[in-house]
């Protein structure tokens, strides 16, 4: 696809500064790497030195950026940039639906109820009675246990399996290896240093607009519901145990665990390889930094954490600064001690 | 299925408090959720005031608990709650067994073994001289390597993959995406800053009543066997490095890694998160805190660990409450020694 | 396979010591477990205890390791045991290579081309236009999306899903379970607590003689390339952002997690669980201790960190080891404050 800067410039509702010529732009690329036909955009002032130096034909840029020297790219000024740049990937996305209909080397079980303009690809399984919505792309290798509701416009992608009795709603996107339903982890002790299997009768249930990173794991309630509120976030490799729920609109990076029953708020922020215990409570709005312990509940709204186990940042961040000057601190102690 | 007050109390050797009129019970819930045809049960303290609220129609509860008010549900008492649940999760469990026999979707290598009431599902594939017991349930999307054998009754969930030469015991239960006998880490370092790959050529033992979570890795052995021994349950997303060997019954929650040559005693409980250095070796009955890390062998039998490295529990405790107050503390140390 | 000791000491270019009667060696152990007709090897004097014990036939040894007692195996002594012992691991390696050709139960779409000598297992899925160099092993359950490259000799283990647009060099190991190009975890706050997603439209490209480990994650870049570059090895479980750079020859152990647009140079060694933030850069030849976290650039080439945050790893044991004695210190300052 080539599109002339005033088409962008017009999509864009943005203003064009600097000569035009007939500049046709073919892709998008991030600043440093942009060559000739490129647009490519300009939001954090730490890359600005990059505007003198790059090959793009044309970069985006907040009408309020103060560039000080000459540059050579056109430049088309926007009320946000990292929204302009974020309207241009979607159009120049060259990613494919799916265009199979539904693969006849895919099995489709008895009773199942599949909507229109699904399609379903080489190899993937669907269930006794499962219910699948309009417009679905489940790609290769799924497999979709038995009673599994999805709902319309959700992607699949391949390799994702599911346990029978969970639902997703519509709109999801399930990325490639993403496990849901399966047992939660959940043994009675026997007198014998045994453990002996709880079985798991609950299941998932994941709302509207979620999209799940790949090989993260999602288990089943013991009994009642695992449930990811509509429009929550999740990363790769991320652990959600039984009986978890998260709240609407939150964001959890990649590697984190959650344990068992705990419930977070909506429109949280979790960092990276951030653990939760099990069966507390987080409040709405709280953002908790990479690699934090969360060992009790967060009781106050929009409060952020750190450290393992977490207490309020600002105060983990002043111990860890003493922390640091352990060494020279207990010198200085034991040299006062000793001349006392 | 619904069963009668009567019957259940009669299935956990309860005895009945309150009239029971016509109570019939269709399912298994969670005290906070629970609605008429509803049992469920009360075993901690902590969720003691939900049963005057619950909608349930009846409640499991220790013969030796004090209820302190009426409540409107029947009560069962019996001697053990929790293991009274247990019980009855498995009575209302509606998971089907895999009765599809072997697929003929499915592809079974030359010089295979494959025992009676054993079933295959589609796509799965089963390599040459692989040997599986009875009554065998292997999903849709496994792949079982070259001379792989797998013993009675286990369950091999979608999507597992377990490479040539590994061995799983019977009775044991292999979540989906688990992969089994990938190469352990294993490089020599080159004079030229490259690294030249040592063949992994052992492979992985897996013993009987072992339950392993989505996802897991672990990796075969560089020569002999990673072991994993009788009853052991591992969580999701662990890692489990070439020749580790983990103890009979220990327990170990997701996403914690063991790396290579690590031995593990029995009836361990080892946190989520948690990381283990190679080369070391972990008593019998070990408790090791989540996200701890254990850089050197823990030699006496039931303690407690916690930190990164990780120490005795309450010392690291004690430390760890001196570490939050080392702001407060340098203030008051530099008022004193400037005073002074 | 059998071979005399005279074959295996000229094939390491060793000397025999001792007698070697009629020794016939079958197979490699290690010197704990190893039996009559194993060959191990003494590299860490660690293990020398057992060279007294070993039922070993054999036991390969540097020509500069003193025994301080009689032993019973023949030894042969070389200059370098490990890399000896290494030379044996693909001397005894059973590993079979495919020899299926194209199975015909997998799907090879339009456009695609395959080199001569490759293999494709049962159920894989190869995109349209899709690139496989020669002598490709790709196993079962592999997924391969549109205009995916895949140099020579690279082997695709079972349920490995690659999207679109990726390529990956020549003799590359990719290990089950392994998702490459996933969508980058990009999404644009909104003014309702939405959020809204930031299509991924750039790519992932692995160089060659690259290793990935079981169930690791690469998400491709926002726009333009998340890259490994040639020779680095990645452990399991191991999740790598969008637009990340891994270079040349880095190591890289299970667990680790390294967010967008981070880069890290070559020849460097990251342990087990360590959390690398976004937008950094890490120098040449730096080592990272396990667990640890990395929250700015590190610019020193072959520095060495430790510690959440991280900073330079003999500062943090000294901090650490200080730590640890906080009680006891906090003790004696408030004994000495109150004498006063």
């Amino acid at each position: 696809m080539k599109y002339s800067i005033e088409k962008i410039a017009e999509l864009l509702q943005g203003k064009i500064r600097g000569k035009i010529d007939d500049v046709i732009i073919e892709s998008l690329a991030r600043i440093e790497d942009a060559k000739n036909g490129d647009i490519t955009f300009l939001a954090n002032p730490k890359y600005e030195n990059h505007i003198y130096t790059t090959g793009a034909s044309a970069v985006i840029i907040d009408s309020n950026y103060t560039i000080t020297s000459e540059v050579k790219p056109v430049l088309i000024e926007v009320a946000d940039a990292y929204n302009a740049f974020k309207t241009l990937t979607s159009l120049f996305s060259k990613r494919k639906k799916l265009t199979c209909g539904i693969s006849d080397k895919s099995t489709i079980d008895m009773g199942s109820d599949i909507g229109d303009a699904t399609c379903i690809g080489d190899y993937s399984y669907i269930g006794l009675h499962a219910k699948i919505g309009k417009n679905v792309q489940i790609y290769p290798h799924v497999y979709i246990g038995h009673n599994v509701q999805i709902g319309d416009n959700t992607i699949i992608y391949p390799g994702v399996k599911i346990y029978d009795d969970c639902t997703i709603g519509h709109d999801c996107k399930i990325h490639a290896g993403v496990i849901i339903g399966s047992d939660g982890f959940g043994f009675a002790p026997q007198s014998n240093n045994e453990y002996s299997k709880i079985e798991q009768i609950g299941n998932v249930v994941i709302e509207d607009w979620v999209e799940i990173g790949a090989n993260t794991t999602i288990d089943r309630a013991t009994i009642g519901s695992t449930i990811i509120r509509r429009g929550a976030k999740l990363d790769n490799l991320i652990q959600v145990a039984h009986n978890v729920e998260i709240g609407e609109n939150t964001v959890i990076a990649a590697q984190t665990g959650i344990s068992g029953s705990a419930k977070i708020g909506k429109n949280c922020m979790v960092g990276g390889q951030v653990g939760i215990v099990g069966h507390i409570t987080i409040a709405d709005g709280v953002k908790i930094a990479a690699q934090s312990g969360i060992q009790s509940s967060i009781t106050k709204a929009r409060s952020i954490y750190q450290g393992s186990p977490a207490f309020e940042i600002s105060e983990y961040r002043r111990a860890y600064v003493c922390f640091k000057k352990l060494p020279e601190y207990f010198n200085l102690f034991y040299k006062i001690k000793d001349n006392k």
